[in-house]
């Protein structure tokens, strides 16, 4: 295979971004040779903005069945998401799956059971893995500098939307319409570089959840959650669409010292001994281990969705290895799914989270917000 | 009264630590008239060290009951404050007493009725309440320039303290000799500040504390706790004696933007127009507030224990109004002790919390410790 001839299914903002670096011819090794939507207002977008030679399909069961499509990059409403990369390995394309990997564990573990049989390759669109600065803390602390991880701490708070882009779609914030809220939409990137840099699942965890808080919505939108690591560590993740200017601050602290990501900067505050030996040895009773500030040097550039997607094609032509394999996609949605069920059972829970009882609840809220809707 | 004449109870530490400042005359209106500690090392320091004017008791009661003395500084272990606190009120003594107010909160509302009844002035050593950078923070909310208050968020980390210090007293981190760990040791400052700043007491609170991590020690070292508030707004409060270097950083959000104080400088970022109003009239469905990083001017010298001891003195010979009176101690030890309470219970607790309940579990860690001790 010389070039991965690729189908975009799903023309929203995010396929139409994608689409905009294709196009530009910046991603080596991609022939974009399809897309579909259905709805009629993307057929008319296509027509005026794509070549001629770019198919379009009204379906997307016949972009996914064209004998001219190697890999499929799927863009579409939340929900659809595994069923439409089930169907994809089942016809042997390639997939690309946008966040989040679905809006249930059980339907993601589904997914990726169906992935491991197929033999096709399959990522995740988790472009900030591309970012260097996380990339370097996963190295840090994957290589020791860190030490034993004892916390981790991430604000992430710069989020904010407004009522006015909630009511800009009526499925938006619905439990139907998108399954969840800050969590599903705005946050699972973080979700994913949470446990992604430090290799780290919570085993449990009790988290509060705030739905609709200052805004007119049925989906959680402001959310702290507080976990356990297996190791003993303990983190604290903390989330809202309603706060500005808002934080984003990642604090990581291992017993060799602590690393912050914040304002596009990563700071490495490095003790010169351990915090374990230190405090076997010494006979100071105010005293602490020295401790020095590290210059890191953070090197390459951010190349956000199209790194990842060039990363994905030369997984198919070159076996390089993937950045955001599409498995681990149900780790973020896991701690998703986690923090809702905690809320609604208002107790702990244990990971990985019992899925039916999690479907079981999310249909419950479906169906009660379909009565609200006056829709039963 | 020309002079305010002052005794003070317990040579320990932070006993001394006031006497080094009173002797070099930095408070204007005190005069030291006396002492009190039960151990013959104290007595043997202060017959070293002190004028000879300035008269020695071996028992605080004497101290307390002698005519020369109008005001006393109690800085005893924890669980005599109150006690002490109740002597001074009935011989009519001005008291100014050390953190924590007590170990529990029930000794702590009888020494709070037991003022209100006395007449005397009766002040915290909360010496970190004449930090500008916190003064400031209070008169920012207190003023409605940050809004209502949505969250606040206190990584305290940078008490650290090794075996060696937690072994350097068999009282140390013991539930009988102590009864708590960086909560009533490290942490009651931030305790006092946190609601102090924000003028808001949380409704109910969900904590987890560990007990002897990393160390070996009875009492809890490790602290995470998260706090619902009246208004809907929400916290968090995260302390440790193990990491190193640790944070302190203290961020409070509001409708109108956001204070961050760490390092030793405040932030604030100000929003042109209140986030609500803002969400209001928008139809802009990425925009956000307009934000203005603000440069607040901090005024003044942070005079920590001698400024609070400068101001009970005054508040008794003037009348100044006190920064830091007595009956507010109870606030920070119903943080901790309810922090304490929700982790050994797994549970909420809401606030006021059920005090006898709280010391029929202190009493029982008590007694199970002297059991493991040897000491049935």
């Amino acid at each position: 295979m010389k070039n991965v001839r690729v189908g975009i299914i799903g023309l929203g903002n995010m396929g139409k971004g994608h689409l905009s670096y294709i196009l530009e011819g910046k991603v080596s090794g991609l022939e974009l040779v399809a897309v579909a939507d259905v709805t009629d207002a993307a057929k008319q977008w296509a027509k005026e903005h794509l070549p001629q030679e770019v198919a379009f399909f009204e379906q997307p069961q016949q972009l996914i069945e064209s004998p001219t499509v190697d890999g499929v990059i799927v863009c579409t409403p939340h929900y659809s998401h595994p069923e439409l990369a089930i169907e994809c390995f089942k016809h042997n394309k390639h997939v690309l799956l946008e966040k989040p990997a679905g809006v249930y564990t059980k339907q993601v573990r589904e997914m990726n059971e169906a992935a491991a049989g197929s033999g096709v390759v399959f990522s995740m669109m988790y472009n900030q893995r591309m970012n260097p600065l996380y990339q370097k803390l996963k190295n840090l602390v994957d290589s020791g500098e860190l030490g034993d991880i004892r916390r981790t701490n991430w604000i992430i708070t710069d989020w904010y939307r407004s009522q006015h882009y909630y009511d800009s779609g009526s499925w938006r914030a619905t439990w139907e319409g998108e399954g969840g809220g800050v969590l599903l939409n705005q946050s699972p990137h973080q979700l994913d570089l949470w446990q992604w840099t430090v290799s780290l699942m919570p085993k449990r965890l009790r988290a509060f959840c705030y739905f609709g808080k200052a805004r007119n919505i049925e989906v959680e939108n402001d959310v702290t959650a507080f976990v356990e690591y297996e190791n003993g560590g303990t983190g604290v993740f903390i989330t809202t669409t309603i706060e500005a200017p808002g934080t984003n601050r990642f604090e990581v602290v291992g017993t060799r010292g602590k690393i912050v990501i914040e304002n596009d900067k990563l700071v490495f505050s490095r003790l010169r001994e351990s915090e374990t030996e230190y405090n076997e040895r010494t006979t100071e009773s105010f005293g602490k281990p020295e401790c020095w500030t590290i210059d890191v040097p953070i090197q390459g550039e951010n190349t956000g969705h199209r790194g990842i997607t060039q990363n994905w094609i030369d997984a198919i032509l070159h076996d390089t290895p993937l950045i955001a394999p599409g498995e681990e996609g149900i780790n973020g949605l896991m701690l998703s799914n986690a923090m809702l069920l905690s809320t609604w059972n208002d107790d702990w829970v244990e990971l990985p989270i019992d899925e039916d009882q999690f479907l079981e609840q999310l249909q419950q809220r479906i169906e009660e917000s379909r009565k609200v809707r006056g829709e039963q």
